[in-house]
């Protein structure tokens, strides 16, 4: 009987009654892979449907919708009249030879054969970024999100929601929500002093993004670029990633030497700087700074990327405009974002882009993730629009201001002689300088600090160059008074 | 006095209370204006606030404001006592003769200028993209917004938000919300027949980054690849982007012609494909030729895109399971995307990555754009899980196959012998045959459609080689049936 010749290589057939799959599926799965396998091999004849339906215990439809799709796929030949046998259209050498396990490990494919990657695959360690982790002692960057109002922004969101521009949702905006970018540019214009029309803000998913598109609209390779000496290490790999070649300029009290700059790398393309508030120094860049680096941009048809990253907390009352308000000849490409103000995962970030580079940036932008998600970009307008963004602000200001005097008090009170704090006018962290008299090296203490669960990044790490400083480098902001001062303590008992 | 000798300068200080800039940022502004401008030169002696002040009609505090911002940003000079003058310091050559227009025009740069930017800025022209727009007849890849479920979306989204992960605001997950990695990974087993663990699913905003982040990845400058021919422009400039040499490897009723590749560029390092429903042309891959594809990657040591853009829309019950469960060397990376079955503007789409590959995407993603929004991931989890999308998917493909059938019925009617169609078993277009006795060319009607405001790209502009198919591309999906009705005869009146 056929039932018997043929049933052997189809005995391994097992239902799984309690799984997603349907049980269809299960058998055109099992069946798939007996063939592709081997086991079953071109021209064996299957079992008749209403037989393997009894011995599966499935209803003979579950059979038949199996073998139809074995047959429209090509497994199988002839449903009807002479029975049904393995395709014999399947090239032989093709099929494979052993079963596949359900999740593949990572040792699976021979080193060997990785080696087909790009060059820029190896050159990020996302170890080595300076990325957002849970709230630590003392991670810099991260906001307080106990002071966000879920409550309304939950409300605004799912208003945004009730009713979305369809239109919007099929087409997408190329630069982002229109309604967001006139809050962004009247709030630059009003609180930055930046000059810019709406038409000029593009909205990015977080300021790495920004980094990414300045890179490529940029950088082809070989081009130079100079960097802030210490700076932040996450533009590196991204314009590394672009092709350029990398000159770390000295930063000094007045912010980057310009004057160095022209000496080691006159005809570079781009600079990279933070005026507002250096990172990871704290230092605000001088006027004259600022007009010279201008002048240097405008005569050597350079361009200046400003990244503004944490503006909104300054604490003196004396906000320093951006240095984009200052440009007259088109060449600053400023960066914001709103991970330090509201939180990291929101990921929405904007840049302003001269408006004769408005083109090229929406061009390469397609190619690389089309356009923005309109998600959250709605409710940010109202945020913003609505005062939400500023009063935020401002509480978390009054907050912060505090967090860094405890800081700074604490400093004093354990570890004074060691580590010597003075108050900065802005931002997130301190930059804590270390006594040299306790002997110390700073990546011992950091080092020492990581095996202890605290996070206290070593000054002399954000150097490139021979003249480093030592310190350490620590947020506040994310932290609670209470969570400063034991951590503080903690520290100290290290040194 | 002080005040006449010192006012005429500052005269042109004009206070607009009706602004949204406060009085001090006016004042501000204006006398920095005047600073830069030449109007003011260094040393000039500035107006005793208290003068000022009565003369502007603002309060004295309002202009020591303004002073004190000048003095700690470097633009005067002694606040207090023997009066305040322009700063010396600032290097005469910086200081900018003209005042900038508010917005800055595109003009204002000489062209010569702009040549500072990167070979990829000149690559991509967001025109020839097939970017999705409003919802006009044809537009293809549109879905229909009228059924998407945006009350209970708005609820599962402000839920989501109501009570959002704390520790995933601040650090972000490199890869995506892991519960939504799960369901993915979930239904392409179960629907696709995918082999792949949860871990393995990277989120995306949108197909075309994982796209591009496929390219960077892969391909290094030289690095040869295949694309079908016809085939999806979007993908040509994010692999030329990366430096890719392209070869248009011919497409036949089977699917991509494995053998022609391997004589054109048997050393490519990428295939990309779309082997369920090619694009455009709506054909499957054959068994036979997808074993011959992955036997080719395997012995080569290549990998294949496999972009399974709209696999959600088969009418005819027998859906093509995806390529990456045929793969037994984990040489595909399977790109799908969301933005199909519920909107464009989500930007939400994702990949499966063989497992030795994914410490080497995360890294290049954290260099181009950290990590995905959080936005969105929880709703969408939900969504599918609770069996929304499912059934979501149901309804719209009851729905899209009567619109094809419209389509086709339309077409008979209005334009037998000239538009030839024939129903296809997926998908969210059709595509429609010259009739080469009518003496038309498919640029030509195409070109004559989009003066009409139709949109009906010609086939052959889908081809790159020597051999194209005359025809149109017509979307019905995102249009009702009296849309197709009378979007049909509109075209058929262009004959």
């Amino acid at each position: 009987m056929a039932s018997r010749s043929t049933k052997s290589p189809l005995q391994s057939i097992i239902m799984d009654r309690a799984a997603r799959k349907s049980l269809q599926t299960q058998v055109f799965d099992q069946v798939r892979g007996a063939i592709l396998s081997g086991q079953l091999s071109p021209g064996t004849r299957l079992p008749a449907t209403r037989i393997l339906a009894s011995d599966l215990h499935v209803s003979r439809n579950t059979i038949l919708g199996a073998f139809e799709r074995l047959h429209a796929e090509g497994y199988i030949e002839g449903l009807a009249g002479s029975g049904t046998r393995v395709s014999n259209i399947l090239p032989e050498e093709l099929l494979l030879a052993r079963n596949r396990s359900r999740v593949p490990s990572g040792d699976a494919v021979p080193a060997g054969k990785l080696s087909r990657l790009s060059q820029i695959s190896t050159l990020n360690n996302p170890q080595n970024r300076h990325r957002p982790g849970p709230a630590r002692a003392f991670r810099p960057g991260l906001p307080d999100l106990s002071q966000f109002p879920f409550q309304l922004w939950g409300q605004l969101v799912a208003k945004s929601w009730r009713n979305p521009p369809t239109d919007t949702l099929l087409a997408g905006e190329m630069e982002g929500y229109f309604p967001l970018r006139q809050s962004i540019s009247d709030y630059l214009g009003a609180v930055r002093g930046l000059h810019c029309a709406p038409e000029q803000v593009l909205i990015t998913s977080g300021a790495q993004q920004a980094l990414d598109l300045i890179a490529r609209v940029i950088i082809d390779p070989g081009d130079k670029v100079w960097l802030e000496d210490p700076g932040y290490h996450g533009l590196r790999s991204t314009l590394q990633a672009a092709g350029a070649k990398i000159y770390d300029i000295r930063v000094d009290e007045e912010g980057i030497c310009v004057k160095r700059g022209r000496k080691q790398a006159p005809d570079s393309v781009l600079a990279a700087i933070t005026p507002s508030h250096q990172y990871p120094l704290g230092t605000t860049m001088s006027l004259t700074r600022r007009l010279e680096l201008l002048d240097w941009a405008k005569t050597s048809n350079a361009w200046i990327l400003e990244d503004d990253y944490d503006s909104e907390f300054r604490y003196a009352g004396k906000p320093h405009l951006a240095l984009q308000g200052l440009d007259q000849s088109q060449r600053v490409i400023y960066v914001g974002t709103f991970s330090k103000v509201l939180f990291p995962a929101l990921r929405l970030g904007y840049m302003v882009v001269p408006a004769p580079l408005l083109t090229s940036f929406t061009a390469v932008r397609a190619s690389i993730d089309d356009y923005p998600a309109l998600a959250l970009q709605p409710a940010l307008h109202r945020f913003i629009d609505d005062g939400h963004f500023a009063s935020h602000i401002r509480k978390l200001r009054k907050l912060y201001s505090k967090r860094q005097q405890t800081m700074i008090n604490a400093l004093q009170q354990h570890a004074a002689g060691c580590l010597i704090a003075s108050p900065t006018q802005a931002g997130m962290h301190l930059v804590v300088r270390l006594n040299r008299a306790c002997g110390f090296d700073d990546k011992q203490i950091s080092d020492r600090a990581a095996k202890a669960g605290l996070i206290a990044p070593a000054l002399s790490r954000f150097y490139k160059g021979k003249h480093s400083s030592q310190g350490l480098v620590l947020g506040y902001a994310g932290l609670s008074e209470q969570e400063v001062n034991l951590g503080v303590k903690h520290l100290a008992q290290l040194l």
